[in-house]
């Protein structure tokens, strides 16, 4: 389940049109990445032939679990470093940033190189 | 892996026909559980549509993992215990421990209804 940013007084930053770009960025980068990973679910499952191929999968879905859940955790304040994060994996570009004020995507693209 | 049992000196109730018929329903039983495991990975696969569907997925394993290597980690002085634990769960019949002398049987027999 994707939970909802939380918006305190250090959003100030934020306009609502901003929000509204960063609510809409963070749930497509998370639909993509979840459909990714179902897919790669379904296609790894259907090799398994072997108890070891079992426990690889276990591995594999305890990590993706793990980063997932660490990764749409955020709240306003670490949103640069999520959007940072998202770009830097490729569940994001650049360009849907672009309504972004021209400061926080020059920080966004230069913590996604990082 | 399967586990080879270990043999010593606690063994000394364990005749050698007694033994090759104790690491072969073992066997069996291993490669039973493994079979019907891997095949209900894949069914669980198939239908993985959303990612609480992966991490009910992941509990799943979890709990599979968790519960074979514990089960199939074995010496001779559990194997009573073993043996009722894998009738209980249908994954041997008291059938294919017959050749053990009756006394072995009655113990893994009543062991297995508790």
């Amino acid at each position: 389940m994707l939970r909802k940013p939380v918006l305190d007084q250090c959003d100030a930053g934020w306009t609502q049109d901003e929000q509204k770009v960063a609510e809409m960025a963070f749930k497509t980068a998370y639909e993509r990445e979840t459909l990714a990973l179902l897919q790669e679910v379904r296609n790894r499952a259907d090799s398994v032939t072997a108890l070891e191929d079992a426990w690889s999968l276990h591995d594999f879905l305890s990590a993706r679990r793990f980063e997932i859940d660490g990764k749409y955790d955020f709240d306003y304040p670490n949103l640069l470093f999520v959007f940072a994060r998202l770009v830097k994996d490729g569940w994001l570009s650049i360009q849907e940033l672009e309504s972004l004020e021209p400061s926080k995507i020059a920080k966004i693209s230069a913590l996604s190189r990082m």
